[in-house]
């Protein structure tokens, strides 16, 4: 997608650099546009657990490369198995919750045991291969999204753009191009839609204020910052045509774990007929858990996200202030669980599909 | 109320100042507590207008104070009556919106034009005694709604305290003492029930972070603070017995015009069997409007109050940072509307009543 006028992807191999990948350091945004080299095991775990990579594709992704840096150095080794075992077990602990990451680290795992004298190569094109179908799947997804935003922009009685409201980072900055919630709304733009997209600023980290105003602004796609209070309201006052959310995971049933908030937002877009959407790849269908609302661990993080905050100060200086009393206690669960219930559509790159049981096994079994 | 272990009013009357009042300078909270003095028509405008102090019943009260320096100033005067009528306009222009503004000044005028010789001792009176009747209007909702709470206690099938989520600031910083959602807390509190309230941070001006969160703390009632995301899902996992929020307007047909935000609460609550509970005092009830759902104006704020935030840096110097990228365009509407029908109960200085249009006119006429 676009940044300061040119194409970038969050992840890329380098020709002028064949022994490296290069990523952006979404720690930096919005404030700064920083490209960082990773060339090592070591240097994937780091940008993995320190966040400079966030959202579950591009951590896959990121893993599989590591993976390629592990076989290279393993390589040489003396024991070329067990030294890339082991190494892919400490990519492993970067960021232990995160599901792509084992997915990744597995599918090259298993590329290359079958021939460890090319180990290697082997490595490398697994990752390859990873990255390019995590591109094709924002894109299948942006594909029949964009189905059910035309459908509505047909439909709408009032005039001016449609208005999709959106909540976190489900954007191209999560996945290596488009993203999945985005997808749909870039995929409109590009097409001449008249979209406008209400961005949730995402407390406590704030990820709609830093990187969806950041990379909507960046593709000039016409959006609006709020709080994360304000969507009731423009949804009471018929300012939201639609909800259109990503999800970090979704249980057989439909229930639809996603960034906290998400689930108030999809209370709100029931109670004013306004549809409700969930973009996700088929690869977060849980499909051994039936029933998210009771059952779906929480993550829960510290408290000085919600303390404090970080941005940049009047010298253009990132700075970070804590806005609520000293020593003051804080809760800080990561996630909600929305009920199949509120969820008008799911949109996989398998296709659009109701949010229960009899719908998603019928989209599964069609994925093969 | 406590402040650093003395008693403290958010204004008062102090006898070695005979001729000025104190204040609390809440733009410094929670991070430093400012104590200021205010001796003239000036000083009260530029406090109103400033937020030195905020809250509908406070304003109302700094204004009829107001109304005592105005009456002093002009008694000195060429034409008594015309410039006390002409201060007063000025101090109507300190925040337009403010109906507790318009209310006090017109109280003390009017007490005022049936004997202009003794103006400013009428007008001390009158500042007086509506600055009493504000404190007593506070106990009763506190004494009403701790019934509520006791009945919640009684009722509570799991063990540990009685979770109250609130929004916003209806606290004693709003009022003069106790507060008006904090009221029946505080009563609760006081009464040996154990209590423990989730504190909505409140975006975007953190009036839950930075004021709530403080007087609940320095009275030492348990509290945690939250992101404005996370109400749905404590209800959701039975972590919340009631959500209790103040009001800024309500209906003569029950909907409540609270900050934005409160809405949400009250879906997650319907949909979770979670009361949901408004205290405010009748004063605010406006028997002209029915449809506050359809109707009732929203205030439009500066979009830098969801750009930018407030806070001690490091250094414990208070610093203004932004949290968007440059030049984002961000909304800022100030308050919902959450209709009667997801309102458990009014809490008022009168009794607890439906939120529905009989038992209010009942409330009302009980009033007389």
């Amino acid at each position: 997608m676009l940044v300061n006028k040119e194409w970038y992807y969050t992840l890329w191999e380098d020709p002028q650099e064949p022994d490296a990948i290069k990523i952006i350091d979404q720690r930096d945004l919005p404030h700064a546009f920083t490209i960082r080299t990773l060339s090592s095991v070591k240097d994937c775990f780091v940008a993995i657990q320190e966040m400079w990579v966030r959202g579950a594709p591009l951590i896959g992704v990121t893993a599989a490369y590591g993976a390629w840096f592990a076989a290279k150095e393993a390589q040489v080794g003396i024991d070329p198995p067990a030294m890339f075992t082991k190494m892919l077990d400490y990519l492993k602990q970067s960021r232990p919750t995160a599901v792509n990451l084992f997915y990744a680290l597995d599918r090259v795992a298993r590329a290359v045991e079958n021939d460890f004298s090319e180990m290697a190569t082997i490595a490398l094109n697994e990752a390859r291969a990873i990255r390019r179908e995590e591109i094709e799947m924002s894109k299948a997804i942006g594909k029949h999204g964009v189905k059910l935003l035309r459908d509505l922009a047909d439909k709408k009685q009032t005039k001016g753009p449609l208005n999709i409201l959106t909540h976190c980072n489900a954007g191209w900055l999560a996945c290596i191009d488009y993203g999945t919630a985005t997808a749909p709304i870039y995929e409109a733009f590009q097409q001449g839609l008249d979209v406008h997209v209400w961005v949730d600023e995402t407390r406590p980290r704030n990820q709609g204020a830093s990187l969806t105003a950041w990379e909507l602004g960046q593709m000039g796609v016409p959006h609006t910052l709020i709080a994360d209070n304000t969507g009731g309201l423009l949804m009471q006052r018929g300012m939201v045509d639609a909800v259109l959310v990503g999800s970090d995971r979704t249980t057989a049933n439909g229930d639809v774990a996603n960034k906290i908030g998400t689930y108030l937002k999809a209370l709100a877009a029931k109670d004013n007929q306004v549809p409700f959407y969930v973009a996700l790849p088929t690869s977060s269908i849980d499909m051994h858990m039936h029933d998210g609302v009771t059952n779906m661990p929480i993550e829960e993080r510290t408290a000085d996200e919600v303390c404090c905050m970080s941005g940049v100060n009047d010298q253009g200086l990132v700075e970070r202030i804590r806005i609520a009393p000293e020593n003051t206690q804080a809760a800080n669960y990561a996630f909600d669980v929305t009920p199949a219930s509120l969820v008008t559509s799911l949109i996989t790159e398998e296709g659009v599909c109701k949010a229960n049981t009899k719908a998603i096994e019928a989209l599964m079994s069609k994925k093969g």
